[in-house]
């Protein structure tokens, strides 16, 4: 087989990146973007616990593709590099963050670490100490939609979590636009098994998790206040919502079916009509005509919105789609790079879904 | 291989049952339960279309078991039986009660056409003139957990449901208890694909559903009367619900997210206590103390509840599953025709849970 | 919620029977099928890990119905019983015969320790030296089709493999009647992940398997040399067998693929003959004209199997399939145990297939 | 959402190129493919049935990406092209050659029609009457690794089937080196489901394939003589094969075992040696040393094999894995366009596959 390109050597003229913890699944995503990327050259890929081995190793799916060898977080911070991805469990992030900064390179984190601006709300949810909490205020929320512009001089940015990503994009133009009440928000999520990370566990089992259906983390899920938190910054006020995420016996993909009480009237077409202004210039955001399946968005970077008015219970719900280890991780990370690189925003990120 | 059991001849003593309508999912399931079943005879089995061919020709399954031939549903009006279930597809079922009535067999139907109450309310939501509007009136909802005294003396029963089942079991108590407010109820709710019959559609064409998860019906699924007619009656108060079904990639299994606010103050530890008191004599519903999951309760008439406070947005949140063709379609209409017989409850249905 | 048998208390007049092993999936199909069966009581379930605990909070499809509390093996063996299940890994069980023997009761192993009748061949496949030799020489291969006479007086059967019952009924006409050649023979095996067990391991993680299909156990499964072992017994010649399994992303279920030569002129009118008449009055075994479904299956003890010839290549094909927990595992196990003890072979195996 | 390419004009440069049928799975897969490559313009798309129609309107993944209004076959004709692909069933797309000739663009056909030399063979498994019989002795078969030099100046490119090209790539480095037996190859697949087309049909509802596993096509499969036709006229002998196709319960993805008898003594470092030699200048084939999943290949135009000899019954075995609809159909026909347009051959093919 002929290789294409070797990681090791960038190209002259091209953004040098590094990714930190290459065994989960948000770092072979990111690889899996990054690698056609055409201004980005892939230059140290860390695990601690596989130092020295091939990443195709690992990753079998990359075998002949991505050959090179794992590096320690050690020989990473060493590195001459523009950017860093920290593909890191939370609790975990905030002390390579806290040991090496980002002057030397700026960095996305893609673990709970640092989405929230509170360490009191960080320590009560996630049930840690912040070792961290000047870089938690720094901290810019890297959902581009909402916050391109402090982003795009970010040196430290908190890559948003998956059911974070559905949920903010669905409420976002009812928010801004101060349609609906701040405290009767409900969020009905349901999410593939990805989205619980690579490591196996008994919840994790195959036959535990096959053609069944369940609910998890029911009042106490860490993206809550993730949502919470963000969507009260954006809007200026105190926004409490109940979330409630359930597990789908497939591999990618989060619904969340989003439901808010208007505090003025509304109707369906004015909706449509405030999403679509609200997105107009979004790449990644489609408004569309009828309720979104996953599917539609599989292995893209797309979030697919449908918003509608029920005028006999007096309900807006909005359905939103992403694929969580694209627009809820590693594409949002890899759009998040290209603001922080002045590229234009979808460079890299042109893959249609896969579907079926 | 040896056969057991000549279906064709009912042993002395037995109960005399026949099946119109032999193609569909709810048919097969009601052949799989019965067939077991120490007390009942199946007599007849009919379908219009396969008339003269074999039952196991149309389920492989039931080869060399269930080999009836199936009969037209004018050599089973003219049969000696004691109760016929109609497993018809709404808008078919109340011709066959128009036409032939319920003086020579009583009536088990698993179709939507007797579940509301109201003809001009069916047409609404069905699109349909209803043609057995006294019937409509006549007809008992056959949820034996709320409404057994009437099911034991009906002739005609309207078995309910399968969103119906799942959201009135987890409702019932609360608003027995008059826990909550009759209006800001919302059902979220998903379901396997069998939901959605026999007849293969481009909705339900493998490739489209399988990875996959999307919602359907949003606002005008037929259910949503059913489950705000039931539980007005029930609760002798109007109630209004918001219901959202979704498609689950499985083939068996409901479970429904219900979120209602109190009207008083409550807490979980009190709401645990309600609900065991309030199913403290039932063979099929389960209290369970951990968020259950579909396949709990796969192949089998149970259904199991979980009952919690959010003190943070006060909110009462109950999970409810079931499997949609047995507690949400045959295995109920068994435990209804055992109540009609005056037979154990259980009877036939005491087939543990399929899991994993 | 009304509990309906007190597992702890047999009956007057019941077969008193313990399970060793609670905790996979073998022991809890176990329990799953002999609830319901008329004349067995279970008196003791173990599991040293949860020694103390109930069993339905290992199993919580089970909760409020089967909640015995589980007890360690030192405190089986002390019982009154008349049979016990061996549900243990292999290399443990032949432990426990090795202490505990079988005079005291019978034994079933469900494990694969007295499957080979070699000690040697045993240590080559399963890279362990046996314990027990001489019980290895004793035990009687539980496959009722093909052993019959010799189950019903054993003290220790050894209940065969999945793979192993697939292939082996697949094959038993087709030499009983010399009518292929002993080492030509492929089977190319597909099974269900409940195979695997019920331990988490980075191999079972659901996002590895869903939507994806692989080979495994290439050249080395330990069902080799059990099928040679057992057909070289029944056909008193030496068999060989090239046998490949592979994983279907589905929880139950195995479909066996065989590929033979014949060394005579065959026909598949004269196949479908043979097989016909070689099982006419088994209970499990369907000769069907179609070749099948595993969901055909599901959930029941049947084994369907399918003949063919093809003239064009010369070739027998057998296609042959088991739940591979029923047939495959635990009810297997409770037809052996109903030969043991005299019962109709069919007692509490009359669940038809669970499909769809 | 801000569109990045308006289909409907060709940029200055660019192969235009049309497709004629748009609703099938190999027409929007074809389009997903296309859409990225760089050097190709897609100006004509068509759909009889819903001409005028927005082609996101069938194909909702694609919602405002490609909008491009569907056509006639009348109005591609028409066009200015270069090359026509045919996403036709079999039995169609002979007509479209017989009437429009491929003068005036050159065709690249994903149907079964053109991939056999003989139109009595053909007339023998399709049970139908060849229209085209003169084209089809000029049709190249379009499998690059075996056949590139053909490819580079042919005008009608007859693209393999899915199951063909996952067995020819997986025998053809044994043929090459006349290792094996010719009548004694045994192809066990597995295949998804979007292999049986976007047709929903009673075989492919949903609920009858999920948690399923079943053999079809059994003996008569329309893949089998194409497999024998190429691969004898690659081998220059007459090759027998029985092919056995199975449906796995996933949406993409092929697995094949192969089975062949060598004719001389070999070893598995061998056999690994020469298939890596065989292909050593391929861009899409992988020789791994582990056996491969489906899901290493999902989305991709990559074809890993494994190749090993079990020397205790004498059989080479080779595992071979692609995504059917990529390296099966649409992946392998860009890269046949790529190689008729003189362009490096991945081009537009260097996605990686979405695993997990």
């Amino acid at each position: 087989m002929v290789k294409y390109q070797d990681l090791s050597k960038g190209k002259k003229g091209k953004f040098k990146v590094g990714i930190v913890g290459a065994s989960g699944y948000t770092g072979s995503e990111l690889i899996r973007i990054l690698f056609t990327h055409p201004d980005v050259s892939i230059k140290v890929v860390t695990s601690e616990h596989h130092a020295g081995e091939r990443f195709s190793k690992i990753h079998p799916q990359f075998s002949g593709l991505v050959d090179i060898r794992l590096s320690t977080a050690k020989e990473l911070v060493e590195a001459d590099l523009d950017l860093v991805f920290l593909a890191l469990p939370h609790g975990i992030s905030m002390n390579f963050v806290r040991d090496h900064g980002y002057k030397r390179f700026r960095i996305i984190d893609l673990s709970g670490d640092f989405r929230l601006k509170s360490a009191q709300t960080y320590e009560e949810w996630y049930k840690l100490s912040h070792v961290a909490k000047n870089d938690l205020k720094k901290a810019v929320f890297g959902l581009p939609e909402i916050f391109r512009t402090q982003i795009r001089n970010a040196d430290l940015v908190a890559n948003p979590g998956c059911y974070a990503t559905s949920a903010i994009l669905a409420l976002a133009p009812l928010l801004k636009n101060k349609l609906i009440k701040s405290k009767e928000i409900i969020i009905d999520s349901k999410s593939g098994m990805t989205g619980a990370g690579a490591t196996a566990k008994p919840s994790t089992h195959f036959p535990e998790v096959t053609d069944n259906f369940s609910v998890y983390g029911l009042l106490n899920h860490r993206h809550t206040p993730e949502i919470q938190t963000q969507l009260s910054l954006f809007s200026k006020q105190k926004i409490e919502v109940l979330f409630t995420p359930h597990l789908i016996p497939i591999d990618r993909g989060i619904l969340s079916t989003v439901y808010a009480s208007p505090k003025v009237e509304v109707c369906s077409e004015q909706l449509i009509e405030i999403f679509t202004k609200f997105y107009a210039t979004e790449h990644f955001i489609r408004i569309v005509s009828d309720p979104p399946a996953v599917k539609n968005v599989r292995g893209s970077n797309y979030c697919d919105l449908f918003v509608t008015y029920d005028k006999r219970t007096k309900r807006i719900i909005v359905i939103s789609v992403i694929d969580n280890l694209v627009k809820g991780a590693a594409g949002q990370a890899v759009q998040n790079m290209n603001i922080m690189f002045n590229l234009i925003e979808n460079k890299g990120l042109r893959q249609l879904p896969l579907c079926p």
